[in-house]
C-alpha cells in the first residue's frame, strides 16, 4: 500500500477543505448540490398536500443526506490538522449541526419540531463565499463593520431605549382596548413602526396616539440614515485604504481599481488579486 | 435610380440606430409616441368598464401597432451592418419580444395571457435614456453597480440564508394555525419583513414570534444600510475617477464638475462632454 | 409731506421684502404667526365635530386673513420694482394661491371643494428657510439635487419601467378574483411594494404571485441604495467644493468647517458666512 | 475618624460619577442591573395575566428600587461639587424623573398612568455609553448629527410642508366616506406613507387618490435619500478630520485608523484613545 496514512489524511485535506484542486472543486460543488437537494426535501416536507402523499420518501431521502453528511463530517475531523480546532471553529459547530437534529428526532419522536434546526444547513452555503475572488470583498465588507462595531452597538441602544419609551407611553395612551394589551405589546408595535414596517395589525385610534405613531415614524426614517452612514463612511475609508495597498511592480503607483489586473498608468501586470496578501490589521487593533 | 441599395441602407441605419440627424431624432420621437400609445392600448385593455365597451376597437389598434412595430423590426434587420448581430442584441431581443405575443394570441386564442409580455414594450424606452447627454450618467450608475457586483451577490447571498433560516424557525414557532402554511410561506413572510414592506397579511401572533419578527425587523433596518454603502461609495469612487479624466485644453487641469462647460480656472471651453471618450475600462477588468 | 412716493416704496420693499432690518423681522415673524393661524383655520374646519359648531366663525376669520393677505398681495405687487416679475415669480405664483381660493368659493359656493387649494398656503413657509444662515445649507442641499438630476431622471424611469413590467405580470398570474382588477390597479400595487411601504390592502395570493412579490421588495430594497448614492456623492462633493471655496485672508488655507468662524490654523477671523459670495456656478453649466 | 467630610464627599463622588476606579466600576455595574431589574417589574407589571397574580409583590419591589434610586439621587445631590449644576443637568432630571413617578403615584393614586413615566429610566442607560471607548465614536456621531442640524431642519420643514398639503389632497379627493375623516387625519396617512410605513388602516379607494398615493410613496422613497446624504457626508468629513488629528510621538505621522493603537508607518505606541483629548471645535462655531 503506497499511500501511507499521513498522506491521506493530507491528500483528502486538500480535496475537502481547499478549493484550488480539482478534485477540491468537484467535492465543492458537489456539496453545494446536496445542501440545496437537502433543504428543497426540508422545503417540500414543510408544503401539507406534498409532505401527506410523500412522507416515507422525503423522511427516508433525509436519512441519505443525514448519512453523507455525517460521513463527510467525520472525514473532516479524521483529516484536520488539529481536529479539536475544527470541531470549536464556527463551521465544524455549523456542520454538527447539520446533521444532530435528524438524529435527535429519531431519538425523540415527539420533538419533531427540531427538525427544522436542520434550516441552518443553509448556513454552510458561506463556505461557497469564501471561494477565490469573493473572499477579498466578503473581509471587506466584514472590515467594515468591524471597524464600526461600537458606532452601531451605540445606535442599536439608542434604538431600544427609543422603543422602550414610546412603547411604554402608546401603551398609556391607547391602552388594551384598542390591542396594546401590554407593554412588550406595545414595544413591539413601536419596533413595526420605526422600522419603517407596519404590519399594521395594531394601529393607534386615539388623536394623541397617532401623534406619538407620526412621531416613532419620523425619528425611525431620520435614524435610519445614521447606520447608512456609518457604514459608507466605513466601506469607503476600507476602499481607499485597500486601493493604497496594491502596488504596481513596474511604477510603484498605487490607487488602483479594486478589480483592476493591469496598472492604469505602465500597463505592466499587478500580482494576481488572490495571492496578493492584503496585510491583516486586526494585531493592531484593540 | 440615384439611390444605390448601399446607400439606402446606410441612409435607414443613421435614421433608425443613429440620434444625431434631425431625421433620426424625429423617427426616435415618433417611436416613443407608438410605444407610450401601444402601451396605453394595453393597460386600458386590463379595465373591465373599458375592455367591455370598446373590446374591438382595441384589438385593431393593436393589430396596427404589431403591424408597426414588425415593419420596424425587419427594416432594423435589413439596414444593420450585422444583421444576426443585432438580433442577438439586448436591444433585438426587445424588439422581437415586443412584437411576437401578439402574433401568438392570433394564432392560439387560447393563449390571451401572453398578451401581457408586450408590457415588454416599455423596455424599449430604454433607448431614449441612451440619447445626448443621458448616456454618461447612465455609463457611471452601470459602472458603478458592475464595479459592486460581487460585493452585491456577497450581500444577497447573507439575505438569502437569513431568510431561510428566519422563515424556517417562524414556521415551527407559529406554525400553520396562524398562517404560516409552510416553509416557502414562511421565507415570503420573512421577506416581507426584512424589507420593510410589512403588507400584514400574515403576522406572528405568539410573543416568541413577535420576538423573532421584531429581530428580523432590526435585521433588515440596518442590512439595508450595507447596499446603500456600497453603492455609495462606488458611485463617489466612480465619479472621481470620472473627474480627473477631462482635462483643460489650455491649462490641462483636472477636476472639473462633471457638467462643467468651461475651465473653472482659466475659461477655456472644455471638450463637449458628449465627444469626450470615457476610455472603456472593462478591459482592464476580468 | 416729507416721504415722496418712490421713497415709500422703498422702505416697503425693504419690510416686505428684505430680512436684515427690524421692521422686516417683525413683519416675517407676523406673517408666519398669520399663516399658522390661517392653516389651522382650514385644518378645524375639516374636523366634522368643530365644523358642525364653529362653521361661522371658521368662515369670518377665514376672510379676515384672505383680506390680509390680499392686501399683503397687492402692497408686495405695488412695491415691487418690476411687479410684472414678481406677480411671475415661484412666490408671487404661491402668493396669489394662497388668496384665489377663497374669493372662489364666494363666487361659486358649489366649488368649496377648491378650498382646500389654500393648504398650498404653507408653501409660503419655504420663504423662512431663505432667512439668514439657512439659505447657505439649503442652496447647497439644492445644488446637490440640481447636479444629480440627470442621475435621478435615469433612476425614475428605471423605476417607471420596472413597475409598469412587474404589474403587468401580476395582473395576468393573480387576475381580479385577487383584487389585481386591471393594470393600472396592478402598477399601484407596484408601486407600494417597490417602494416598501406594504399597505397590504392588496396582495398576492397565489405562490407564483408572491414569488414575484418577493421579486419586487428585494429589487425595491437594493435600488433604494442607487438615489441614496447618487445624492450623498453630490453632496460630499459640493461640501467639498464648498470648503475649498473660503480662504483664510491671513495665511490663505482652505478646507474650513462649513460653519469656522476663524481659521484653524492661524486663527484669524474668516469673513462673515452671511457675507460671503458663494460663485452662482449655474453661468458654467448648460 | 480619619475620614473628612470633604474626604468621604469626594471618595463618593469618585465612585459615582467616575468610571476609572474599580469600585467605580462595580457601582455602574450594580446601577445597570438595577434599571434593568426595574425596568422588568414595569414591564412585568404591564401584562394581565402576570399583573393580575403578582399584582403587590410587583409593587413593594418596585417601592424597593424606587428607595434605592432616592438615596442614589440623594448622594449624587450631596457629592457633586455643585448640587445645582447637576440637578438641572440632563442626566440630573432623567435621575429625577425616574423615582418622581412612583412618589405621585403614591399621593395621588387616581393618577396611576403616570406610573409608565418611570420608562424614562431607561435612558440612564445613556450613562452607560458614555464609558470608556464608546465615548470617542459617540461624540462623533453627535458631532455629525449636529454639523448637520440646519440642513436636517430644512428637511424635516420640507416633509412637514409636503405632508401638510398631501395630505389636505387627498381629504378632498377622497373624503370622509373612505377614512379620510378630517385633514389632520389625512396629514396622518401622508406621514404613514411618505416615510413608507405604510400600516393599510386608511388607503385610498379613488383612482386619483392611488395616483397622489403613488406619487406621495416615490416622494417618500427619494426623499429619504437626502438625509442619508447629509448624514454620512457630515460622518465622513467627521471621520477625516479625527484622523488627522491622532499624531504619532514619533515620526508625527497622521491619519490612522481611529482605532489604532501603534503608528502604522513606525510601529511607536499612540497616545492612548481614552487619553487623547479631542479638541472641542464647539467654540470655533456659532
Amino acid at each position: 500500500m503506497s499511500l501511507s496514512n499521513e498522506n491521506l489524511k493530507h491528500q483528502l485535506y486538500v480535496i475537502i477543505f481547499g478549493t484550488h484542486t480539482k478534485a477540491g472543486k468537484i467535492f465543492d460543488i458537489a456539496l453545494i448540490i446536496a445542501i440545496f437537494t437537502s433543504l428543497t426535501i426540508l422545503v417540500l416536507g414543510s408544503i401539507p398536500s406534498i409532505s401527506a402523499q410523500w412522507s416515507n420518501e422525503l423522511r427516508l431521502i433525509e436519512y441519505g443526506f443525514t448519512a453523507l453528511f455525517t460521513i463527510e463530517y467525520l472525514t473532516r475531523l479524521y483529516c484536520s490538522p488539529k481536529p479539536s480546532a475544527y470541531a470549536k471553529s464556527f463551521y465544524g459547530v455549523i456542520d454538527l449541526v447539520a446533521i444532530l437534529p435528524t438524529y435527535l428526532v429519531i431519538l425523540f419522536p415527539s420533538a419533531s419540531f427540531m427538525g427544522v434546526i436542520r434550516a441552518l444547513r443553509v448556513m454552510r452555503i458561506f463556505r461557497i463565499l469564501k471561494l477565490v475572488r469573493y473572499l477579498q470583498d466578503s473581509n471587506m465588507l466584514l472590515r467594515s463593520l468591524l471597524g464600526a462595531r461600537r458606532k452601531i452597538i451605540i445606535f442599536f441602544s439608542t434604538v431600544a431605549i427609543l422603543v422602550t419609551i414610546l412603547g411604554s407611553f402608546i401603551y398609556v395612551i391607547e391602552g388594551p382596548e384598542h390591542g396594546f394589551t401590554s407593554i412588550p405589546q406595545s414595544i413591539y408595535w413601536a419596533i413595526v413602526t420605526i422600522t419603517t414596517v407596519g404590519y399594521g395589525d395594531v394601529v393607534p385610534q386615539t388623536t394623541l396616539g397617532k401623534g406619538v405613531a407620526a412621531l416613532t415614524m419620523l425619528l425611525g426614517y431620520s435614524i435610519l440614515a445614521v447606520p447608512t452612514g456609518i457604514i459608507t463612511a466605513e466601506l469607503h475609508q476600507e476602499m481607499n485604504a485597500h486601493r493604497a495597498l496594491v502596488k504596481c511592480p513596474n511604477c510603484s503607483l498605487s490607487g488602483h481599481e479594486s478589480d483592476a489586473l493591469f496598472c492604469k498608468h505602465c500597463g505592466s501586470e499587478l500580482a494576481d488579486p488572490d495571492k496578493r496578501v492584503v496585510p491583516v490589521e486586526s494585531e493592531k487593533k484593540n
